[in-house]
């Protein structure tokens, strides 16, 4: 066990649960009581009643998000249900309300079955305001959000997919922006065709860039790779457009940018080796990068990212979806939209001004306290 | 609208949800960061991987209550729908906290269906420690409770039943000290059959009441009435002892407590006249009780209790289910049982002492702060 373990386990049990519920009502005297509560509650109950709106005037509705997981796919341990995924929903909560504003209480589901996962968030979904899946499986976690999607009059969002992919995209612009690469002419290779893979070269692909190589444990999803998820075989109508099957490191030959959300060291230095020139490594597995920094420097890599904040560049969800869900509810909006996620990737990359961008600095900061607010701007303007 | 409506309505406004999810744990460094959430959050979820229990040490499960609703049977309101019910629960969630010390979080469903009911709580079950279920419409809420029961092993517990049983109780046992009347001879009319008068029925009886007759808005719940419900039909087992049938003011002639929980102004100035000395009266029905006291009073009534803060001896289940959940929290009961509630109406009668003990003086002020401690230390002892 590390440091850093003993410290969070000591710091959790003295803690008792991350977030607490506090009453902005006061209720000290009998008038209190009449007013937050009956008789006088009555009256905010009748307003809504008559106009179903009005429950975002009156309630917490206007400004909190479920933050919902199964438990599936929690961090890197993988499916441990839902109530050791508790410790992680509650600290999501935290960077909500830290990070954005947003009030946010964690809702962990004893299912693992989509058709209940749809239900139940549809069922307690008159309570909030948005929901943001969270470590859902894939390829679960793309129905359940399209889904929910459909039949919700609530922003749904997957942080998973899509917080992921704002982030890499505002990353991957300066990192353009420095190399003086074309994003219509970059070859890109992802390895990971999970929840971030998928999402990422879909948002990729609407930015613009136009050759993706999506590639699993297997290696390049192609029409040759065995057991394809529903989702897999529908990114082959987007992805490989040249048609390669092989390994990881064939995928990489000759490619500009490399985004891993996949897996620990697969990524070796001849693989960053046989890129194009000045090649483009984002190492996202956490926290153990796909390829150490440093190794992939070595290698020749100009401009290095990873999730891990004790390395430059740290690509970190926390610059995103506070802003996303803080101006979503803000303006009330319905659904985030594509447009709304590249609007926040292209705002959150010009957070980094000319005059300090560079090959070590090319993200703004986990607390930049800039980050919520241009990313709630961007999606409110775009309600 | 009154002047407390408008003023409800203005801080409603206000307001902006009665209650916050705020952060115990600061996120103000990267090294926070690290502790709260990635990477040291792992540890409290391998921990509690490893052995569930320890959810209760890691997280808010061991302090927070959800307020459950279907927005069926809200205040005198009735079914309003969940959005409109959302104000009450808030205000609920807020009194746990505030005479608890207990997290409380509302979640209205959008579902009136009982098995859709049932299945919700049961999915969103493993973030909370107990379930307060709220303003469900009878006898939908005998079969929720009955199951949700059976199937978690967390406490659920129904106020509008439970905590107006408790308090009713408490109520009575110091009614029946002043005026001398012995639980076993005394007879006892209960006026609504719903959530409130089955609960109350059922632990009158377990407190050693034995005549007890149950009447609907048709009358007596007798063998000769018309559409009972399934909850009804059982309740004939154990009330009515004598097989009356009739109208509300047949079914109080010569007996000796009232207790109302049903609709404005139907127990007139002759029914009390006809009950037999040193009448009791429980008229709880809000805002406009079954008769009002002073009415009662002239009409011979002894003690008068009502629901409205504005009368003395109201009824007023806040002192009763914040301490039912505080003690159950702190000591990790399962359940809430019958002698639980047994235990806390009887301490809450003992908070009025004998020098203050009077005709205008049988329960404990809503506010008096040690309710919920001796509420919950009875629980603790039971568990």
């Amino acid at each position: 066990m590390t440091d850093t373990d003993k410290k969070a386990l000591e710091l959790h049990r003295q803690w008792k649960g991350k977030i607490d519920t506090t009453a902005k009502a006061a209720v000290k005297t009998r008038e209190d009581l009449a007013i937050a509560y009956t008789p006088g509650v009555a009256a905010p109950c009748r307003e809504i009643h008559d106009n179903r709106e009005e429950v975002y005037t009156y309630t917490i509705k206007q400004n909190t998000v479920a933050v919902v997981s199964d438990g599936s796919a929690v961090l890197g341990l993988g499916n441990i249900g839902p109530e050791a995924a508790m410790p992680v929903m509650e600290g999501k909560c935290v960077l909500f309300k830290e990070f954005g504003g947003v009030n946010a209480f964690p809702i962990c589901l004893d299912t693992q079955d989509t058709e209940e996962i749809i239900a139940t968030v549809k069922a307690i979904a008159p309570t909030f305001g948005g929901i943001n899946l969270e470590d859902i499986s894939a390829p679960r976690c793309f129905e359940i959000e399209t889904r929910l999607k459909e039949e919700l009059d609530i922003p749904v969002f997957h942080d998973d997919q899509h917080g992921t992919a704002i982030v890499v995209l505002s990353g991957l612009i300066n990192a353009l922006k420095l190399t003086g690469k074309d994003k219509a002419e970059c070859k890109i290779v992802i390895s990971g065709a999970g929840s971030a893979g998928v999402a990422i070269t879909n948002l990729l692909l609407r930015y613009g860039f136009k050759d993706i190589i999506l590639c699993n444990s297997k290696g390049i999803v192609s029409k040759d790779s065995p057991r394809l998820n529903w989702m897999q075989e529908k990114m082959l109508d987007v992805t490989n457009p040249r048609g390669l099957s092989g390994s990881l490191a064939d995928a990489m030959v000759g490619t500009d940018i490399f985004i891993g959300v996949s897996a620990p060291g697969i990524v070796t230095e001849d693989m960053v080796k046989s890129m194009n020139d000045d090649p483009i490594i984002f190492s996202l597995a956490n926290p153990i990068p796909e390829i150490m920094p440093d190794v992939a420097k070595k290698a020749g890599a100009r401009i290095v990212a990873t999730g891990r904040s004790d390395f430059p560049n740290q690509i970190n969800n926390v610059v995103a979806f506070p802003g996303i869900f803080k101006g979503a509810l803000e303006g009330r909006a319905s659904a985030i939209t594509e447009d709304m996620k590249l609007a926040a990737a292209k705002a959150l990359a010009s957070l980094v001004s000319d005059d300090v961008l560079s090959e070590d600095f090319i993200m703004p900061e986990a607390f930049d306290p800039r980050a919520s607010e241009v990313v709630a701007e961007e999606v409110k303007k775009l309600i």
